[in-house]
């Protein structure tokens, strides 16, 4: 069988975990790296064909976005309108439905297969959510994220004046309620307190519980580990209190640039059109024979 | 919408439960239950229609089988021949395939759609399984199953002769490894060291340890409570360690009724042909608009 080719647009944390988890892909290959210069490539990078325009690679099946979430949607649309497919790992939660109805559109009409949110969370988790209702219809289920660093929250601390480095952790409560632990690094001439308090009123923290610390280094604290509680309670027929736990502790990047990868491999198994991680069979994620995974799976 | 009319075939324990999560179920309607004998009828089977032929029901979508495994695959292929879409719980793992490519072959023929292995194992952990592979390819899966009744052991208990009524437990040690417990009413002349011997050398036994214990009633032991847990610890791309559990405590027939009403739905999504839970993409066990699914659980 022929293998897939396969190219990464953007090459950051989580660019490099996916062209690891490419590599380790026994039924895809590498078509190169996508960044904005190829000036400076690290060392990893010298057996890859880096370009800064994906047409230099030649034919490629599938594009692994792995640019920041607001550049996602009109990225994709540009290479599906090339015909080649994208996954990407878009996590503004609001605006999924949005953008898989307008990528849906652009895909069908190009030829081409998009699947977006497929990250851990949207993503994975979403496939967990999907599959706790369908075996417990009613209920609540509680998703509880970390310990662990959130991105968005530590790039709007960041943003404030006087903050030279930051770090935002996401500590679980339960029933999906969160503690922000944010530890900061204060510029010379900028007031602690100051800063403490734009950030409690910044939207992104306002309605949790939110703790900052001044810290000398920021970086001595950071680790790319997190997880998640995922925590359901519900009703099956008419039978109450069925429980369902799943647990993960995993490193961030490195399990993002893995589901990117397991679907880029789905979306050349798609017909046309636009999709997330819970409108794919969970099959379509893996490599080998339908019958054999069959046999060891189900 | 027109709903989707679902006849059961088969009313022991799961056929109940199953009845209980198809009217519980906003999108279908119960076409009737399907007995081998109507001389009895249950108290809440009054108000639904009761038959010993499933062609007295008129037209059904989709038949959901709850008769013993044994028996499912025949069962399954007279319906689906006759243009009715079949669910079942069919569990006996090492068939699967062989049963998948059997129907797959008569549901293509008819234009029905036949879902197999419909239950929690196989069933919903097979897609959870799945799921931990797409996210973490290379590593090791534990299912552990309990404390919770194994129907097939006790079934294998109860064939000896001198045992009045069994119960095997299944006791999770970790790593796949289960104790039974096994509850047995020993009939009058009938030596308690000879019964314990025959079913440590019974074939479902002789490879787990197994306790054997004579008691008085085994119906006061009885609960239909059961539970999984499921631990992998595998490697993404390049980074080991990765971590994930699942958990459940159930009742154990009300959540495979459950499941096989979910997926009776689904049967009503696909195109003609066999299919297990892991072939389905998971939104189409839900009820609901796609865009609302999207918006709420991704």
């Amino acid at each position: 069988m022929e293998k897939k080719r396969v190219a990464i647009v953007g090459y950051g944390n989580v660019g490099k975990a996916a062209l690891e988890a490419l590599q380790a892909a026994p039924d895809l290959e590498v078509a190169g790296v996508v960044r904005r210069s190829v000036a400076v490539v690290p060392r990893e990078l010298e057996q890859v064909n880096v370009v800064t325009d994906i047409k230099a690679l030649g034919p490629v099946d599938v594009a692994i976005l792995c640019a920041p979430s607001r550049q996602v949607p009109a990225l994709a649309e540009r290479l599906l309108s090339q015909g080649i497919s994208t996954v990407d790992s878009f996590d503004i939660h609001r605006s999924i439905p949005d953008v898989v109805e307008s990528l849906d559109v652009v895909a069908k009409r190009c030829g081409a297969v998009a699947i977006v949110a497929a990250g851990w969370d949207p993503g994975s988790d979403s496939v967990v959510r999907a599959l706790l209702e369908a075996v417990a219809p009613k209920g609540i289920t509680y998703t509880n994220f970390g310990p662990g660093m959130s991105m968005g929250h530590t790039v709007a601390v960041k943003a404030i004046a006087g903050v030279e480095a930051a770090l935002s952790m996401t500590i679980p409560l339960g029933t999906g309620i969160h503690r922000r632990m944010v530890y900061v690094e204060v510029a010379d001439g900028y007031d602690f307190a100051d800063i403490e308090q734009q950030i409690k009123c910044d939207p992104y923290f306002v309605n949790d519980e939110t703790h900052v610390v001044a810290v000398p280094s920021v970086d001595a604290l950071k680790d790319m580990g997190h997880g998640v509680q995922m925590v359901r309670k519900g009703v099956s027929g008419c039978t109450q209190n069925q429980l369902f736990e799943f647990d993960m502790r995993i490193n961030n990047p490195a399990l993002t640039g893995q589901i990117l990868v397991s679907c880029a491999r789905a979306a050349c198994k798609q017909r046309p059109g636009c999709y997330t991680m819970i409108d794919i069979p969970p099959i379509d994620f893996l490599a080998g024979s339908r019958r054999e995974l069959i046999a060891r799976l189900v």
